[in-house]
């Protein structure tokens, strides 16, 4: 049996949200964890919802959402560092939290660790289009990046592409300005002939058109340019939806309008939204390690507890490490 | 009275929709251009449409979409590359093409040239939010910049924001990953201090979610982040559109909201449409250069001429000649 360490004090809702999600992934999916927090507020709420079979790990310390990420390593009784530890040490299967990103991030690289192939884990995340998913990373772990870097990412986005998507021959591409070889900045041209020689399938440059439009599984990039890319399509779904509100509202047809189409407009959102899919995983940490979003509520971390269990059950990690031996071209091994 | 030089060899719909986009913007707006192309196919047009009365300037060659943009600077007999000649000799005030971008920028950069007091014109795109709109740039002109373009790029920004846009005072930040100082990239943490010290109303580090939240007037980055950024917004809201279809073809009460909730669609659509703005400045060119869409018809092109002629009443060059002067830091002038 797996057990997940779940950081209950880290996000907007924390701890009672982040509890009812172990309960939550416990009752409906079967699936354990360990509730890293104050025992007792922890405790309180297991108890008024008849769970307390859960297992407890008490911690003193809270990282706060704007603190800087770096604090954590110092704070050694705060409940995410006390999550991490547990997962390095073996106690724990894995990783789950909604708290301060760079913290968790931070957590993930030095405290649980990356499996030896992969120099940077990056974050993944599986964008939705009309006929699929494509998988966009680094979408915030590493900022500035060197072409080996990208490489590996390839190679890491293959491998969930893979593993968890189901796409066999996921195609890889390059994210820059312009189709043809030659065109991009300088780690775009310098990672280029590096993607070209290895052993993915390798289709060359995609565009910023190709995110959402389904002609690639699996697209890299370095981890500034993939942050603000994602924080940016969420604001501009934000924004487009306020902005459909506001001409509706003007008509009472197109108020009946929206009515009807509601379910429809429901069943879209459930695609896209954020609780659904759980959290965003750091991919190539020793064990699973999933950022919720801090608004996470308790579906939101029942969903994430369920993706870190899905990553041990595909043996994530021995795929990832088999995959950066064979699919890297030979010169530039790390 | 001004003329604008309109590539009409340029673009998927040429030359038909680009000479019906000149003599809608004479007959509707009164703004006079030269036409730049095969005179035979130009005139057999205007005759049908009893416009015989615009000027034309007979190109033999054309750029085509797919070749190199570098080309058009040896292809000297092509209509983009007259289009621009005309300017840069005064016989026309502006140019206008739906042509190869990357042509229509080097003819830009290079035919038509920029201001003195600036050394890389920026391409800029005033993105729709529900508060109004912000000025996002460089979304394609400059791929690896140095920390003193962005700064350039900051007061470009500016001067568009409160000549063309009517802000006063604009709000300044620079993309980035995290909103406190000394979070980013290499670039990032190198521009922030000039912003800092320059006259502009430099609000610190913006981040992807503040593009589409009117958190910011004016948002800076470099020639490759605001490409991709811009191609990836296009397609997401192709893919959220193409989504929810999908989701509303299920159901038959979806279908009647979706009918009664046209208007109200359209009315935002207009917004965001590509055909209503007109097309993206070079910002800072000797002369209006206006890129429109690949798939411009009449309507945008008529609105481009409006736009180039807008620039023109607004004085917009030696407004941005002036800010540079005014608004830079001293010790980084170049």
């Amino acid at each position: 049996m797996t057990r997940i360490a779940v950081d209950c004090m880290g996000g907007d809702y924390a701890p009672e949200e982040i509890v009812k999600g172990c309960i939550l992934a416990y009752r409906e999916l079967g699936l354990e964890s360990i509730l890293v927090g104050d025992e007792e507020k922890i405790g309180k709420i297991l108890k008024r919802e008849g769970a307390e079979n859960l297992s407890v790990v008490h911690a003193e310390g809270i990282i706060q959402m704007h603190e800087p990420p770096s604090n954590v390593l110092r704070k050694k009784d705060s409940s995410l560092y006390i999550a991490g530890k547990l997962v390095r040490e073996g106690l724990a299967d894995g990783l789950v939290s909604a708290g301060n990103t760079g913290a968790v991030l931070t957590v993930g690289k030095f405290v649980v660790g990356s499996i030896d192939e992969l120099e940077r884990p990056p974050i993944g995340v599986a964008l939705p289009n009309p006929k699929g998913k494509t998988v966009l990373l680094d979408v915030g772990a590493n900022v500035d990046c060197k072409p080996k870097h990208l490489l590996q990412f390839a190679v890491v986005g293959h491998t969930y592409a893979e593993e968890i998507l189901n796409i066999k021959n996921p195609r890889v591409g390059i994210l820059s300005i312009g189709e043809e070889e030659g065109k991009g900045n300088e780690l775009v041209k310098d990672t280029y002939p590096l993607l070209k020689v290895s052993k993915l399938n390798f289709l060359g440059n995609a565009e910023g058109r190709d995110i959402y439009a389904g002609t690639f599984d699996v697209i890299v990039c370095d981890g500034f340019v993939g942050n603000v890319i994602l924080k940016a399509s969420e604001s501009l779904g934000f924004a487009v939806l306020q902005m459909i509100r506001e001409e509706v509202e003007k008509s009472f047809f197109a108020k009946l309008g929206a009515l009807l189409m509601k379910p429809a407009l429901n069943n879209f959102k459930k695609k896209a939204d954020f609780a659904e899919y759980g959290g965003i995983p750091l991919l190539g940490a020793k064990k699973p390690v999933i950022i919720t979003h801090g608004r996470a509520n308790a579906r939101a971390i029942k969903n994430a507890i369920r993706v870190a269990n899905e990553f041990l059950a595909h043996h994530f990690n021995e795929r990832l490490g088999e995959n950066l031996r064979r699919l890297m071209p030979q010169e530039v091994k790390v």
